[in-house]
């Protein structure tokens, strides 16, 4: 595509020992659970099958990111890619929250004030103390992270803030290069960089889910806006089922 | 230690799919076995067992030496490291031997010749022909690499010089900056790097193997020269008992 020179693969790390505990997860460093494990494999199957060659791949510093792209990666034949990791691809910090069951959390705190901590844009759980059980303070990989800006909780709009650096300084200049790049990352670090890229409202972004495993594919014009707002997912009957699903869940609730 | 400022870390992969077949690897890419990942996993248990605590890692670009460096880490707990990749640090370039049986390949060139190729410092097998069956030149992750630069066979001697920029390009660089290094890497290239190192003779390199799977620590003083030379074995007995083994096979042979 003439008018669109970038192009930039996002997924999101499959289903965590965490996923079926029902519990908060955030910077906890859970690994993936065996359905994860074939949730990222199927996502590499995915992007070779569309004849897609990442050349360089940026995850966070969480294993269970990095394990999704290394299964994914081995599925491709490109586990040899250059790879770099930043916290500021980490899953949201879900402060307090972390280690706590939802459906507990739910019953304690009720639907308003837990809807508002999981969808709102800027209202954060109340933050974890340094220290705690589930904070990460003493973590030797945040050790080069000033305290000022270790994050002790976040709202989606703390982590678009944390996030976008990183897509500036580390991600765009490989799209620049003319590189592939693929990103795997969390639900809510994606969200964050998909709001961004797609211009969506601090609103309409509560609706918006990105399903696991399944490769999203943004084709980027020169000024960095997708030529196909919303990106094209490499499944995208699966995607629509899980984004259709988690729909229904939060009718549940 | 206060005369020993720098750490560094060696790790040879663990056994691969054509130990077994009893082929010449070189820069084909095969994997692991089966022995060979238990032995990646034991030689991060090592790392952690003896307190050790990487900061940062550098591999090849062969699955065998990042698998490797991948389950190592997954056994520290340390899969969050900044990593660096290098075909500078890949094993040696066997030429035309790449893919060929040794059993054969020495009763068609016999033993004088073999041993040659196999341990002699400047003598390398025959090149292997651009875009023959077990050649490189069409793989995508050499494709930066100028065709005057790629090797097409090498001896030792090559490795050396070939490897010797990214030592002080980018390792040395990071024990400048206080980290504890870890490089996962292959027989030869190893070798190649002990022997600067050591600052071991031409001849004297060939009587020299590192075992796989099992941790070399260095301890370097402000000229980067080893504080015991030859290095700090992880697990010396397991260790002494493999270097005996491969002196032992080279008698039968």
């Amino acid at each position: 595509m003439a008018d669109a020179p970038y192009k930039l693969i996002l997924l999101r790390h499959g289903e965590s020992e965490w996923n079926e505990k029902n519990l908060f997860t955030g910077w906890v460093d859970v690994n993936l659970n065996a359905k994860g494990e074939k949730e990222a494999v199927r996502g590499g199957e995915l992007i070779k099958d569309a004849g897609l060659t990442p050349d360089i791949l940026h995850t966070s510093v969480l294993k269970r990111a990095i394990r999704t792209s290394q299964l994914a990666l081995e599925a491709m034949d490109r586990l040899w890619l250059p790879v770099q990791r930043s916290w500021r691809l980490n899953e949201r910090h879900y402060g307090a929250l972390q280690g706590k069951d939802k459906a507990q959390t739910l019953a304690e705190f009720g639907e308003e004030q837990f809807m508002l901590w999981r969808r709102s844009y800027d209202t954060p759980p109340p933050a974890l103390e340094d220290g705690a059980e589930f904070s990460q303070s003493d973590d030797p990989r945040y050790a080069t992270i000033p305290s000022e800006l270790r994050p002790r909780t976040e709202c989606l709009k703390d982590v678009v803030v944390r996030m976008l650096p990183y897509w500036y300084d580390a991600i765009v200049p490989d799209l620049l290069a003319g590189r592939t790049v693929l990103v795997a990352a969390h639900g809510n670090s994606l969200r964050a960089l998909v709001k961004h890229l797609d211009n969506i409202s601090d609103e309409d972004i509560a609706a918006l889910n990105i399903p696991t495993g399944i490769p999203l594919v943004y084709d980027l014009d020169a000024d960095f806006h997708p030529v196909t707002p919303g990106g094209t997912y490499l499944d995208p009957a699966a995607a629509a089922a899980a984004i259709e699903a988690v729909k229904n869940q939060g009718k549940k609730k």
